[in-house]
């Protein structure tokens, strides 16, 4: 293996000091992007670009090309496993994903297992191969995979929700259904995170997208629970270098105490959470991923580095911060906005930890 | 004015003792309930009930007519204020509320004006006055509106949306505007509180549905403060009463010590938030309103009343607990859950009183 040119991301996640704060954002490959539409014309559908590992790992870089980003992060989608589970999953256009056999009798639940990923992934674990050749050592490469509870979210509704009626019906009504599925998921994503870091990965995320849809008493329960058993099940080193985790939360700003004590070693946090005060909970426990508003990358540019100066202010120098969004980057995000940001996260920070050196 | 005969939710918002946790449920009337369907059938229209004082006050009393609930709440819409100003509210069928001349111009924005209530919601204060009679001192009637930062939302947009790009992209690329909006918005919504107070409401609710959806640093600036403003001008009595002020935040959990200063008597808080530890948060500053999940409307009464009882155990026995959803009562909740709810609440947590006592 090659030695990483640039291991900022892995020093800041295991809050070692860097010489500026680094920047990655989610979803940094996609529709904003006017190469990445070409890409997906040319795949065919968004399922094909994920199935095709050539343009998967094109698709990884894309962003690379255009931005001095600190990594890049596998192009795939989390709902690979439950399609791999025969669940079928199909993107009709102008609508969310949707999966075609949704969970909802017993019977069906008790067959559940956990696909082979060498098998049953191999697509996404070639891709990872591919775009780790790629980067040729550039930056270092993010693997991933929905959290045991956000693929249950899907596994059980059949499409995303506002208030995911059958899957909160099967969660306070037949809840050991749900814990069956819970397991089976824990079991497939860790075999999953762990077969990507034997792929490439040199970092693994695990996005709970949906674990803030539960309250405080379920949290725990459903979804922490099991993230818990997936962080404590993967491999912790590939190339003699540490692999660390990222658990990022969507509305978890509640329950950063307990996410820092789950066994990852960096919070993902989405952007309502104050960088701050999330600091001062979790101390040095664990480092931070986030967290700007996504809608800043609709503002002009000098607004966009107004709000990456203030967001690194809120964080302050001590290591340990990775920069990124509170969420996604939006399709209507422009390119400029993205350059802007990139750009001024690695100045601004560069230049405040030269003050403070 | 008739005396209260059940004052059990303006001493618990006061943090005075009750003989049990009083309970009413945001959206209390709704499409649950097969006589509201009717009635919204005969108005014609869910606009055409809400503006017919007659049938609005009739909505308002329904629920009360199953379920032995602590609480009123009058029934009306956040939007009317909007409407009010000529934004042009409409409901079309199994979509969300629009509202068809959204404000995206300056010059537009410069000519907003708050409503009259007396001359524009009329309607709405005759609603109250009318279920006020009604009631003839059952249970206090709650009052409401949107807060300023959750009808701009509305108003900017121009409908309901997962990430708000036109009012996101106005907040962070021309915030006077935004800031503008929020201040006309200030005025309107304690110009029409402070009419219905006078109309007859005994308590009033400000809805910031969407603040939650702000950035930590964002959420001071465009929702705490207009919400603080609008408190700060409301009447603090009437007939000789407190009129207690209720501050829902959806998404809420992380700013608690900061709701709690901004001037309302009691903070109402979304499902995801610990009872427990907002109790400790907040200590007795204010009271606390909710926070079961709605989804649990959807399981067996049986385990909606042990829901109910560990919500209730969280909390403890000391006052100033209202109960209630973390949102509106979903239209597939069930009416025997609803019943189960409102009557465990009030058995279970007058035994735990008792025991204290």
């Amino acid at each position: 293996m090659k030695t990483l040119a640039n291991d900022a991301l892995l020093r800041a996640l295991a809050r070692q000091p860097t010489a500026y704060t680094p920047i990655w954002l989610m979803r940094q490959a996609g529709r904003y992007l006017p190469e990445y539409n070409a890409l997906r014309e040319r795949a065919g559908s968004f399922l094909a670009l994920v199935r095709t590992p050539a343009l998967a790992a094109e698709a990884t870089l894309q962003p690379l090309e255009r931005f001095p980003l600190d990594a890049a992060i596998v192009f795939s989608d989390i709902l690979t496993v439950p399609d791999a589970m025969g669940l079928g999953l199909r993107f009709a256009a102008g609508e969310g994903p949707r999966l075609e056999r949704p969970l909802r009798d017993e019977a069906t639940i008790r067959r559940l297992g956990a696909p082979d990923p060498a098998r049953d992934l191999r697509y996404m674990l070639e891709a990872i191969g591919e775009a780790r050749r790629a980067l040729a050592g550039r930056v270092p490469l993010i693997g991933f995979a929905g959290s045991p509870y956000t693929l249950a979210c899907y596994m059980v509704e059949g499409s995303g929700s506002e208030d995911w009626p059958a899957l909160k019906a099967m969660l306070y009504g037949r809840p050991e259904l749900l814990h069956r599925i819970l397991e089976v998921n824990a079991r497939a994503v860790a075999d999953l995170l762990n077969a990507q870091i034997e792929a490439g990965a040199q970092a693994v995320m695990l996005f709970d997208t949906w674990g803030g849809t539960l309250s405080a008493a379920r949290y725990e329960e459903f979804s922490l629970a099991y993230s818990r058993r997936v962080l404590g099940a993967l491999k912790k080193e590939s190339d003699g270098r540490r692999v660390p985790s990222i658990l990022f939360t969507r509305g978890g700003g509640n329950w950063l105490e307990a996410i820092a004590a789950s066994g990852c070693d960096a919070a993902g946090l989405d952007w309502t959470v104050d960088l701050d005060a999330a600091r001062r909970r979790v101390g040095h426990k664990v480092a931070l991923q986030g967290n700007l508003d996504p809608a800043v990358l609709l503002a002009p540019p000098q607004r966009v580095r107004e709000e990456a100066r203030h967001l690194l202010d809120a964080f302050g120098s001590a290591p340990g911060h990775v920069f990124n969004l509170g969420h996604g980057v939006s399709p209507r995000a422009s390119i400029e906005a993205v350059a802007a940001l990139v750009d001024e996260v690695r100045a601004y920070s560069g230049k405040v930890r030269a003050r403070a050196a």
